[in-house]
């Protein structure tokens, strides 16, 4: 089971399956807190507003199978996304720029059972540096490269001003960081070996004002 | 001009383009600044790491065109946008569950040049109820309905914790409510004429971290 696990990620899921199955986690998590053992993939579908085909179509792709009298067992099912998602040794987490959205995310994370740790904070305000912030010893950004490396630090939350996220590309790609959350508004030019997420609040409120202006809500559009 | 807008407005824009305009605006808000006054399409366009031909299209989507020598006037477009993407009156957004998180959103909307206020938060918490917390008004849940009403509240930001988040549906519901930011990590049911867009910052940051995992990246899939 954990080599076909292993042998499935090496070959990359696509994305939507990836945020998927994270969701199938949470969901499965809070259905053990409650007790239960097993699951069907209707009952797992119809948490997320999705078909039980669209489940079960995940659930192949990383080469899973259930009892599919008892539906899928919940335990078991929680491990195997983990083997697919996690990597064994957990994964060290940086964050760049400690204001309030930072502290929020690192509250909101280190809280959780998780196999990424936020372990190290980067920042220039005096008032921070040297210090632990939300439970995260912050350092002053010009010890970026040295203090990534000591961490080992493999993705970075970048929180920093938007005036200054770009001069940030450098630093980040010279630490070898292989994934970037980008919570800032400016869009960034990284190598392509390197994962970026855009996470840009403005234009999700912006968004979601626009579609609640009144008359027709968008169908889905393809190739969009 | 402002006919045109609206007509197209009416049309429903498709979503990626609504997102690719709010970034457009935010890029010439800073040129703007910069006291530039003309710009190319592909000088939009490399800012956002996409072709110029994507910029014309979103643009002519929806009836700007350009003196193609010196570039768009980058004043009138911002303006032009604004008549897409803005309520003339501006729009009233509030805030449940006023945590870390939402005061973090809070200090970061109110601070930028937007038609959206937030101009309403809601708890339980006997600390926040009947204070003014970032800068907000803080109401208890149990008053939604008529607070809403009477702040003429359009758009949900909601962040209270996931646990309860399924009990918040109906309310928001029967408020009036045109569209939801849900940055809880419980999927909700809300009516089809509800817009809502999910903002699952563990997911996104469980994806960055499997994608940086090593090993080639994604190419993008088609269909999904």
């Amino acid at each position: 089971m954990t080599t076909d696990a292993a042998h499935t990620a090496a070959k990359r899921l696509p994305e939507r399956t990836i945020e998927r199955l994270s969701e199938y986690r949470r969901m499965l998590l809070e259905c053990l807190g409650q007790g239960r053992t097993h699951i069907y993939s209707h009952e797992l579908a119809s948490m997320h507003g999705i078909t039980a085909v669209q489940v079960r179509r995940d659930l192949m792709l990383i080469g899973f199978s259930s009892d599919t009298k008892k539906g899928y067992d919940v335990e078991v099912l929680i491990d195997f996304i983990g083997t697919i998602l996690d990597s064994p040794a957990g994964l060290n987490v940086g964050i760049i720029g400690m204001g309030n959205l930072a502290q929020a995310v690192t509250h909101y994370f280190n809280g959780k059972r998780s196999k990424l740790r936020i372990t190290a904070a980067f920042d220039i305000d005096p008032e921070k540096v040297g210090r632990t912030v939300a439970g995260v010893p912050c350092y002053h950004m010009d010890t970026f490269t040295e203090t990534a490396h000591k961490h080992d630090i493999r993705v970075i939350i970048l929180t920093s001003p938007s005036s200054v996220a770009a001069g940030m590309v450098e630093p980040i790609t010279q630490a070898g960081v292989r994934g970037v959350l980008n919570f800032t508004s400016t869009p960034l030019n990284f190598p392509a070996d390197i994962y970026v997420e855009d996470y840009d609040i403005i234009t999700l409120l912006e968004k979601v004002a626009y579609f609640s202006k009144g008359g027709p809500l968008p169908s889905v559009t393809a190739g969009e």
